[in-house]
C-alpha cells in the first residue's frame, strides 16, 4: 500500500491536535492517560525497582520498507526491532515514546493501519506508548523513530566474553529480506533467561549480519574460530541463493535483519548449558557456531577446520564491498 | 552553511562505525562510556531517586531551519528545545538519546560542527547522551529527533489550573523567526522553582504562540480573560510588524517558538508570589496577562475589558489560518 495519498486523503487536512487525538484513538489502551501518557511537556515515567535501559531505532519509507510491505507490518517492525535491543540486554519492555515525521501527502488510512500495527504489537509485548512528536517534512517522506524503555534485574552486555568461550546463535540466518526482515518475534524472554543464565558470558543481537555484529563480541587481541557447516542457514538463504551471486552459507553470514541472538558461553559449562536450554526453550534451536580464540593477526574470523581467514573469499568480500 | 557536500565530503565517504567513532571523539565526555553510554544494544539508565519525565522533540532541515543558521546553532537549537519541555514540568536534565535521519551527501564538517553545539548545550545544562541511532535516509534530507530524559523531586502539569488564577508569563513574546528560535535559554531553573512552589497551580512552556498553547491550561467551561495592554511584546515582534499585515501585539499573540513559561497562580496568592519571584529571579520579567473566568460560550479568549472574542479580529484570523 502506497503511503502517500492525494490531497483530500492526507494528513494535511486535519490539524495536528485533531491528528493526535485520531492517534490517541487508533492506539486505545496502549496509550495511558496523562501524566503517564500523552498529554503534558512530558510523560511521567513509572517507577522502577529495576535497571532502566534505553534504546533508540528508526524506520524510514524507501530504506526499511516499501509500498509492497502492509503498513500494520511496517508499525510493528519498529516495535518489535526495538524490542530485539533490549532483548539483547536481557531487559523487558517498560514504555515507548515515537516521533513521526511525515509528509503533508502521508495517508491518513495508510497511517491508521501503520498505527495499528503498532497497537497490536505494543499490546502484545505489554509496552505503553508514552509520548511523541508529530513533525511535517517533505513529501513523499516517512520516517518513525522509536525510543524505547526497558527494565531488568540482571542484565546482560556484549563485553564480557572470553578466550575459549563458545559462540551461539539462536534460530537461522540469511534470507530476511523476503520475510522475516518484519516477521520475527523478538527474543525477549530468551534474552530474559539467557542474561540471568550464569553461563552466558556476552549477549547482543543480529541486526547487521553475523559477519559484522560478531566483531563487537571479541576481546582485544582475539578471533573467532567458525564453525563453518555448523552455521544455521535459513530456507530463504537458500531460496535467496538460488538467484544470487553467493551461496546461502554467504547469505547467512552475511544478510542483516536476522533479529536473532547471538551469544558466548563459557566452554567448561556448554553441555549444561545446551541441556538447560532445551528445558526452557524447546522450540527455539540454537547452534554453537565457533569459539573466542587469541589470535595476533588481524582477521577477526577464521575457518574452523582449515585456519583460513574466509571473508577474503570472493563471495564475502562482494558483500562486505556492498556494505 | 548548506548542510549538504560534495561525494569526497559527505558521510557518505566513511562507514557507519567510523562514523560513530568520530561522533563519539565529538561529544568528548557529553558522551559516556558503556554501559551508561554510547557501545552496546542498550544503555543503561542511572537509578535515580527522583521522578522521572520523558520528552521528544525532532529538528528537521527546511523546517526548523534553513542554510542561514550555523550548524552549531541547529545542534544546540534541538537540545534546548526539548529543555524547554522539562522546564515546563520542573524537571532537570538526566540524559538523551539522538537519532540522526541524514542523506548520504550530509556534508561531514557541517555535521562536526553540529555536534560542537550539542556538545556544548550538553555539557553547559549537565546533560549525558548515552545512545542514539543513524540512518540513511534520502539525499539532500536532513532530521535529527532528540528524546530526553529529566527528573524532578516534585512536577507540575498542565492540568491545575481553576477558576480566577491569574495567568503570567517570562520574558517577551512574538518575533521569534529573526533570532530568538535558536537564540534562547530554556527556562530550567525558573521551571523547578514554579514546580516546587506552592502558588503556582499549572505550568507549560510556549513553543505554538500563546494563542495556541494557552488553550492547553484552561480547565473546562473556562476562558481565558487576556489583559491585551498587559502581553509582554518582544522587540522583534515590533520589528517584524513593520513589514507584515499584522501587528506587534498580534505576533506577540500568536508567532511560535517564544520558549517562555506560561503559568498559573492562585489570585489570593499573587502579590506574595511577585514578591518571591523578583527575589529569584531579579533579572527575569514576568508578566501578569489575564485570569481564568467560568464561562458558556465557546471562545477560549476575551479581551478582559470589553469581553469581546478578539481572536476574530483580521490579523488574529489571519494567523490562525496560516498556521
Amino acid at each position: 500500500m502506497n503511503p502517500f495519498a492525494t490531497s483530500e486523503k492526507s494528513i494535511q487536512l486535519i490539524g495536528e491536535s485533531a491528528l493526535i487525538t485520531k492517534i490517541r484513538s487508533w492506539l486505545g489502551p496502549v496509550s495511558p492517560p496523562t501524566p503517564y501518557g500523552i498529554g503534558d511537556d512530558c510523560a511521567l515515567i513509572q517507577p522502577s525497582t529495576e535497571v532502566e535501559v534505553i534504546t533508540c531505532d528508526s524506520l524510514s519509507y524507501g530504506v526499511h520498507f516499501d509500498a509492497s510491505l502492509d503498513a500494520a507490518d511496517a508499525g510493528s517492525k519498529l516495535i518489535k526491532r526495538n524490542l530485539s535491543d533490549l532483548a539483547a540486554m536481557g531487559a523487558l519492555p517498560k514504555c515507548a515514546v515515537l516521533a513521526l515525521l511525515a509528509g503533508p501527502n502521508l495517508s491518513l488510512d495508510w497511517l491508521e493501519s501503520f498505527f495499528s500495527g503498532i497497537r497490536n504489537s505494543c499490546t502484545h509485548y505489554k509496552l505503553a506508548l508514552i509520548g511523541g512528536d508529530l513533525s511535517a517534512i517533505a513529501h513523499n517522506q516517512f520516517s518513525a523513530v522509536l525510543t524505547l524503555i526497558g527494565e531488568g534485574q540482571q542484565l546482560c552486555t556484549r563485553s564480557q566474553a572470553a578466550v575459549s568461550d563458545f559462540i551461539y546463535v539462536t534460530g537461522s540466518l540469511g534470507g530476511s529480506r523476503l520475510q522475516k526482515h518484519w516477521n520475527f518475534e523478538p527474543r525477549l524472554q530468551e534474552g530474559r533467561w539467557l542474561a540471568t543464565h550464569g553461563d552466558c558470558s556476552a549477549l547482543m543481537d543480529l541486526s547487521d549480519g553475523l559477519g559484522k555484529d560478531l566483531a563487537a563480541l571479541l576481546p582485544a587481541n582475539c578471533q573467532a574460530a567458525i564453525d563453518l557447516p555448523g552455521i544455521p542457514i535459513a530456507e530463504d538463504a537458500h531460496r535467496i541463493a538460488k538467484s544470487s551471486a553467493n551461496t546461502a552459507l554467504e547469505h547467512a553470514f552475511m544478510d542483516g535483519e536476522d533479529y536473532e541472538l547471538l551469544f558466548t558461553i563459557k566452554p567448561d559449562k556448554a553441555a549444561r548449558f545446551e541441556h538447560d536450554w532445551q528445558q526452557h526453550f524447546p522450540s527455539v534451536p540454537i547452534s554453537c557456531i565457533g569459539q573466542i580464540r587469541r589470535s595476533q593477526c588481524p582477521a577477526n574470523y577464521v575457518d574452523a577446520r582449515t585456519g583460513t581467514d574466509f571473508m577474503r573469499m570472493d563471495g564475502f568480500q562482494h558483500f562486505q564491498h556492498r556494505s
